[in-house]
């Protein structure tokens, strides 16, 4: 397995450690900064220097493209053009929507791995980085079967965990659960600094919940001001929708109603265990067996119908049959409960499904 | 030394088992629920049984009474009618204006540890718990020195950091630095699980950000509503200077400018980055010895003076006069700088001031 990375930070450093490390992967990659591609050969990130980004793609079986958002689009469209017919070309880009709509190539599927640090660069790359975390993927009714299943299994071999989503859906979602915290961070630290409630030349001690909730204050503008940049068309209702509930906090103290705090804190302390309990769902895994015409389209179609069901696909595997005419795809799936919704759902959509 | 807790949760848990493994006091405890007492006993964080809050006291050099906000000013007259004449009582109350204002006695000095964890309960107490946070104290010009001397002592000796502040200031600090933080929490998970901003049946998986920015989601009623009640006035302004931020944003975002977003981020980055460095501040320590009248009210103008200009007492303690006429107060304070800046403002107080 030959797999290129464009940009070498910490996403692109650790996709490619990760991909030596754990899938024996030949890896090669390209950033237009010597000294990171300098340091990237000393890591072993990447196998051996190559004169540019073309030299890098040319003969690979994935390409993960890991720039800032606003370079994306065109560093992109250089891949494509580079790349060779069978390969699976990805990004790391934190909004989708601008992205996947400028690339219909069949080859291409956005991606974005919910996975950081606060330390930036090559320097930090570590190959566990995406242990455990979920990693999104945006097929649409062009992406070809073959080659997202292929992705979905690097993926897996990188330790995340793919879910399938539509590019609007993404984006909408990551408004709320990654910029609207982001934003949060930067209200919270800029009104402790500027002192507006504390005395004059006085920076106040700060305790864990406030340096929990800021920790990702300030973050990087090389990568950040491209992300509200590229989504502030979902971000802003976010904002308004977060403006409306403060807001109702605030008349909440002001009635000095006790039981009426009480009832919103009990909710919210609800609705954190829902969603810590969602997360760490886990458990026994199962596997269901679905025939499908070898066809554009097919595989992407039931990632996505099972990601907005909130089935999450473990691993996928898809098996072609000798004609090419048709195939099988498996999937495997979490819990028994998700596992029979799945099947219910594929039954729905027209599909064969039985269990192995 | 024998130091007396009223209110065994994790917070009186942690004081009596620091109490007793760090200072080697005498620690005797109570409270309302038998089966708490009794893990207490287990837990060797009280030597031994007694039959009722005043029987904790009636002897004790020190009482910190650890319970949910709205019961402190009744439980801390208890304590003061029945605790000796020369026995410092504090609390640990997350809000300071009411319960000071309650008590003018000049034995109790209001208290606020920094320190706190997910989980609340004698169980999950531990000796280590104040270790290196931030201990607020709020001594009023009634209070007397050397029984503010044996609590900065004690503080000091369970691991935390005392800091002197007004009661006023304290309440509105705290309502930026901690409560606001909790409605952010509270906010981000009723959003992302009521889903408005996704898909109707799915729970969001959440990222790194989401997990820290609402650790403190939904904390435990029994405290925070009390928390919320006794501070409102104080949080209700914070709360509407959020919004404004909130609004500014959304401003610059509509407008499409990346040169401003580019720019607020960077403030929030320089702004986190100096919020950090105060709180890392440390280093060497100085010796100041100020000659002080025996009388009320000295060391409490000291230490709330220092504190006010942002100089962190690191340690403190009170040579009285052999005719109790005049004594000595030795401050220690972290750095060069503030131990100028303090030599300086304690001259300017109209104080001698000398360093060993």
């Amino acid at each position: 397995m030959r797999i290129a990375v464009i940009g070498l930070g910490l996403i692109g450093g650790s996709i490619a450690l990760a991909a030596r490390e754990r899938l024996q992967a030949q890896t090669l990659g390209w950033d237009p900064d010597p000294n990171v591609l300098e340091i990237a050969l000393t890591r072993g990130a990447i196998a051996s220097r190559v004169g540019s980004l073309a030299d890098a793609v040319a003969a690979a079986d994935a390409v993960f493209v890991a720039a800032p958002v606003g370079s994306l689009p065109e560093l992109i469209s250089e891949v494509l053009a580079a790349a060779p017919a069978d390969c699976v070309v990805s990004d790391v880009g934190s909004t989708k929507r601008a992205i996947v709509a400028a690339h219909g190539d069949e080859r291409f599927v956005g991606g974005h791995p919910l996975a950081g640090a606060e330390t930036a660069g090559i320097e930090h790359a570590r190959a566990d980085l995406f242990e455990g975390a979920t990693w999104y993927l945006t097929p649409t009714q062009t992406t070809e079967g073959i080659l997202y299943e292929r992705l979905h299994r690097i993926i897996s071999g990188l330790g995340a965990r793919p879910a399938a989503l539509d590019a609007d859906t993404h984006d909408r979602l990551l408004a709320l659960v990654s910029h609207l915290p982001h934003v949060f961070a930067n209200v919270l630290v800029a009104m402790a600094a500027t002192g507006s409630a504390s005395d004059a030349d006085r920076l106040p001690v700060v305790g864990p919940s406030f340096r929990d909730a800021t920790r990702v204050a300030g973050a990087n503008s090389g990568i950040w001001t491209d992300i509200y940049m590229s989504n502030r068309d979902a971000l802003i209702p976010v904002i308004d929708e977060a403006i409306a509930h403060l807001a109702a906090v605030r008349e909440t103290l002001d009635s000095g109603d006790a039981a009426a705090l009480t009832s919103w804190n009990e909710a919210a302390g609800d609705d954190h265990r829902r969603l810590i309990a969602h997360q760490l769902a886990g458990g026994e895994w199962h596997e269901l067996r679905v025939p499908v015409p070898n066809q554009p389209g097919v595989v992407a179609q039931l990632a996505l119908e099972l990601g907005r069901l909130g089935v999450n696909i473990a691993d996928l595997a898809l098996y072609p049959a000798a004609d090419m005419t048709e195939g099988v795809v498996a999937l495997w799936i979490s819990g028994e409960d998700d596992a029979s919704r799945a099947e219910r759902l594929i039954g729905d959509l027209g599909f064969p499904v039985f269990r192995p």
